[in-house]
């Protein structure tokens, strides 16, 4: 930095907004965003409220940007298995395998998104709502071309497929516990592996 | 009744217990249960407030009420799935079968069980987390005998499994919208073809 540092002790504007974004988390997962606080989000990165300002517009604001942060990380993950140009049976497998990782890796992210979507008004919500069908329509789209390439069941629902397996995989957020006697690799593993099971005729092993 | 009618037209109680805790269920979904209050529940049922503690001794005990006869329809499903005395793959098609029929009806009930069940303390926490470990092990106990008699991979992992299985199945409770295209009994036989295939090595057809 070349300006003079008349505050030399600030942290720099970018590093305070993951600060305050990784803050927020867990805040409004440890006590609920309808419980939590902006005090509770200034205290927990050591700045007055009022400061608090400077980086955000509103509690709501902070939860949409955390559920962007989650929409973006999810968009390279599905990019990067889009990149690997696998076919559709081995494409599922590595989606669920690496989304499964992404959870586990990322529960208190990823279960906001779940359980408190609800608290966005107006555009924020639409959305948030759009992002989620573009996901939907993502999962859809690759059980779509696995049916149309005669690797699932003939008489497969692929609608009633998608929703199975989105909740399917989203469970991991809620019985997963760290520390358990499996890894997050082979709960990714198993995981990716009836899923494939239960969508394809002939799951490769 | 023979005894003189002073209140003539006063419900009998075993059908004014049924209707309060009807209209709990009721009322703790519409508002959740943190939100929602004894008053609003009284109002529902058309009985003033002080008139509802001769059936109830609080909040609280009411979730209780509504939580204990969710057990008990649970409960009456699992005898009657192992009334049909079933080999194992048949047995958890079946089970899965039901049970997601069960969630499809009672929708409102159901999901209160997993959304609220946190706002229990003491004793009547206690007893609710030991009946869902029993329908755990109900489930883990199902998959465990399929796997000893050959019916699964040989190295299915049988906790896992059973996390899996029941997330996939609950899932119902959250994607499920009463009027879209297919019917309840076409949900039903297929979230169990898809856990069947997800679970077992080679799922009847």
């Amino acid at each position: 930095m070349s300006a003079p540092a008349r505050r030399p002790r600030q942290v720099p504007r970018r590093n305070r907004d993951t600060q305050i974004i990784e803050a927020a988390v867990t805040v409004f997962s440890a006590k609920g965003y309808a419980a939590a606080s902006l005090q509770d989000v200034a205290d927990s990165v050591g700045l007055l409220k009022g400061s608090l300002y400077h980086y955000i517009s509103s509690k709501e604001s902070l939860l949409f940007r955390i559920f962007q942060e989650s929409h973006e990380q999810a968009g390279v993950l599905m990019a990067a298995v889009d990149g690997l140009e696998l076919p559709p049976d081995e494409q599922l497998r590595e989606f669920v395998r690496r989304l499964t990782l992404y959870y586990l890796e990322n529960r208190e992210r990823a279960s906001l998104y779940f359980s408190e979507w609800r608290h966005l008004t107006g555009d924020d919500r639409e959305t948030v709502q759009k992002q989620r069908r573009e996901f939907d329509a993502y999962v859809r789209a690759m059980i779509t071309r696995a049916k149309d390439e005669g690797l699932t069941r003939d008489d497969l629902d692929v609608q009633l497929a998608s929703f199975y397996l989105v909740a399917a995989v989203n469970g991991v957020l809620i019985w997963y516990r760290p520390g358990g006697r499996s890894s997050a690799t082979r709960i990714a593993d198993e995981v990716a592996e009836m899923s494939c099971a239960a969508l394809l005729a002939r799951p490769r092993r």
